[in-house]
């Protein structure tokens, strides 16, 4: 089984790191490749660094359907173009907010999510409620930090605890959501920090996928998800051309 | 990685299909075991069955928990006692409803359950709400077959493609959720035979308790889900003593 | 008229507070019977609790079913199983939740609930959902005083006042809900104190009884209330037999 | 204990006929008195009608007010002005939109409203919603028989009978409420004809009323519903002046 | 195009305040009359108040379709009477209360309304309810001037501007929404002072009907708004007459 | 005042036609511009199309700003881009569907979508739920003509008519908005044959604009749509670069 986890944005290091998260979770039949967007920008942290990020994501999905991959992780926490992605690609394609959320919404009954700057909280909140995880969404929270500083600043680990800690006491949440795939890396510790569980949506995206190839589940091709149809495009072609 | 299956119901040939369906889909490294319960009806079918068959995936729960096991699915489609046996749990508890609609999520915009008797439509409703799902959920379909009779009737399978084949239609949906645990060796065949996804609980709910034992994750201890306070019990015990 | 307040817990103190409270407001045609539930814990305060408590209302209902019982009271403020008491029930069956917010209902724009452990808020909160009270129920508020000792904490009265004082002021709520059966009798008292209504579920719920049976209205036996299908019981017999 | 039955339109035969039934159910301590409002259509059909009943109605209950009236029933299924007459009443006020759909969602899983004119669904749907019923409401019918012929026209019994036979169908509803006042006496015969539980407005909020009044408890007048703020009207003063 | 800006209250100084702000901002084409409601309150603080201004904002609509009036904007921010109004009158009738709302959910994610008394804040939600905005509006605030003292006293502006500051910090919100006709003329300066949009929804309720006069778009006549069915009224005509 | 109406397509016949809309009901002060996008698919009527025009409209926008346009139309009924445009934009911006639906919502009490294919019907249903108007939206249609047949297709204009009768039957619905740019030069004519406003986003969202801009009001710059932080792109510029 090939699963592919898009990185939306084009650092590589951010790739490699999100797929050695992948990694560590899948089973031994799963071969994983982290794939870093070819166009866009170098981190995503508004709505126009998003929607110029779509354009990569799918050129990548379409190059992974040329060579047969199963399944996709979309691995930025705004979920960038996963519908669009799920009208061309023939197995399944799961965001990392998607798969987070609905893994926290078994662990208790209410969760945060802790994120990188407040102007991405009203993304994390739509993504809440467009995959029905409202109810269990307590409340989400800025760190402010910059995604590129995740791995740079030394504080960051500690700031964000501390976030996670304040997310779970006014909230009253029984677990934490991290907001970011650049967090994907911390999740172990600091649930053990914590005492509650901490989700990193880039395992739990990948388990995910996972476990619908397994079923043989694919997307449905029947409605909304089907194949997009055919255009001409300026300049000239799409950009998986 | 240990997981039990259980078996709500009295039934032991169902508790074998499931576990054999569960078996299926598990990762080499996990060992499933089929659970019957030990109290309460021999099917369910109705509120009243519902709440009796409760005790039982309680007492299994805590006979599970002297043995270390690692997660539990609920394996029937109204998610019987999924809140007390999160108390009771260490690790993560499922219930089949819960995981099978989460996954159909991912691979359509809308589906339709197709159940059993038409009065445990308003469960369904219910646990589509409760998790969230309302939104994904176009439609719950009775084929007004008892539990007992989906392995006996020699007319169940089409009966029950014919409910699918009209709810997609009526319902303009992508995939289909099968809505009781007696249907999960149904899947493949039905996925292939009407071309959009069938999802089947008990396969979703096994890989789903597996993928978070394998991140590491439990059920929250910390809020709603913690140890239930110790009481007197009349006539003596509690059904686990 | 003959109306059974059943408290699903095995308290008998605390049944014969609640019957009193049932008397207190009946009407002259009408027997209020408390009674004391056979199976289960001396009082819920987790899911565990309420899932065990169950099979002992049901029992209880079944018993009034022989006798020609006109309708019940379940006199908890999680209503325990009510979905299967109707199903069992010919004449109407109501929670003290169910009655005592949509009272509350009446009386204001927004009300609070007080009730006993916070681990409970959670099922508080659901029933609000579940009976479209969500829109009223401005908060839900813990005064970690356990049910058994409501009534011997000599402190008790006092902190209840003080948890719906503040509760009011938070909340913005001109109405209050005492969220456990266990506080029945304190309503009066709290509403002369505190300056706004104070509502009591178990006069409540006996009185929309009540009002229900005047009108000559019993539960539906059209749809998802119709009599239980019947079945074999493991290890014999349900509850009641 | 008084009660006044306010009839919102200026007919007095739906008047006399609305307080036969509200004194059909009420305890034998309650004196029912219907009040005629003295301002206004003589029936209503519209917003337009609607809007221009509620200032008799307000002036009819400060004409309670004066004499000590214990609680309010407003009789007409658009529940018009009931928040200003609460802003204005010391004791309950309930209209009989809100009372019918809270005492069927007691009944059943989920009802249908059989009206008047299809012009006033969607009033009606806008109460379901205002009270949290919009849950157990499946669907609202018109039998389009204005309100003024459903004593006069010979074949108003046979249409609505109809009207619900069809809802119950179509809607999968467990019971049916009545939309209109001058429906109240058709209850019983329509329960026991059509095997559903079949629930009029004007009882079920006597009852309503009757009861809060026995449990000592009045509209709060912490918040919205405080006594309104004196002003200057023109031509000179408030329709009650 | 003649618009008609009815004031609800018979304040005629807050009139002409009104009727220069909505043709601040009006197309040079368009005609702005500001109507003095000659019956009901001085001004609206309550259901009360709101209930009694309804008839008079009635009698000026039928006289507006008399003369041929192309639309109507009414001035309170309690919306009182447009279902009613959108009955009687042919061309578009917007409250501003509904337009202030929808041109604020443009302009950021999030908006709060600062009011006059604390006691409007229920039927300020119950509108962004009824419009589809509670989505945008993240908060109501009162600032506890009286409408009538909003001129006069010397305070007002300073007080009101403490509020909207106070409100975009604890809403985190975008904008503002000014929740009163008195309040109209003094946006463009809170604007400028607070660094966020502050709307009025005189001036958008003004432009929303002079943008569906000049696209020919007219109030429906099919459904719910169609004109009311003729009726008698007591004591002999409806306050048009 | 400048305001530009961008067509995220790249068919100029297009352009031309929704220009011509936007100014037939524009202000004299007010120059519209109708904008080609320069990147992207030729239609749109996928996730995956939409995905890919909004470089292009993006990129518009940002043109837009170095010559000081006033505010923008985005004039696909998708409404791409809308939020990122909005962190671009120093004025208004306004999609199409956002507009059409506000404009219905003031007309009547629900209203009908006739979109072009299907596979669009979910990104309606998604937008009428973004902008709080799913209470007003009964329905969504599809006619099943392509985006660049509307033009072409000799029977277009009547097929469209006939689904709008059909959607005002099916749903009950007092108006229709028709749900496709290139539908917006039928909207008159359409309203005149079926007798029900029939609302064109273009003409609606052009005057919206207008009216946020005659009232002084921009696109806030305090929370999410604040200027996007600066960024490295791959291969090396934004498409506005």
């Amino acid at each position: 089984m090939r699963i592919w986890v898009i990185n939306p944005n084009t650092t590589r290091a951010m790739t490699d790191m999100i797929a050695h998260c992948g990694r560590a979770v899948a089973g031994p039949e799963v071969i994983i490749t982290g794939i870093t967007s070819e166009i866009g920008p170098e981190s995503i942290e508004s709505h126009y660094d998003e929607a110029l990020s779509v354009p990569g994501v799918l050129q990548a999905v379409e190059r992974g359907e040329r060579t047969g991959v199963d399944g996709y992780v979309i691995a930025c926490f705004g979920d960038p173009g996963v519908d669009a992605a799920r009208e061309v690609a023939t197995g399944p394609v799961i965001g990392i907010a998607e798969a987070a959320m609905q893994a926290a919404s078994h662990l208790g009954t209410g969760f945060s999510i802790v994120t990188t700057l407040a102007r991405t909280i009203g993304q994390s909140a739509h993504l809440a409620e467009r995959y029905g995880m409202q109810r269990f969404c307590r409340g989400i929270h800025a760190c402010e930090i910059p995604v590129l500083e995740l791995d740079t600043d030394p504080n960051a680990r500690k700031v964000i605890a501390e976030a996670c800690r304040e997310a779970i006491e006014v909230d009253r949440s029984d677990a934490v959501v991290l907001g970011c795939a650049g967090m994907a890396d911390m999740c172990r510790d600091l649930s053990a920090e914590l005492g509650v569980p901490v989700v990193d949506g880039v395992s739990a995206a990948t388990l995910a996928v996972q476990s619908l190839v397994t079923m043989g589940l694919r997307t449905s091709k029947r409605g909304e998800y089907a194949p997009p149809p055919v255009k001409r495009y300026s300049p000239g072609a799409p950009p998986a051309g």
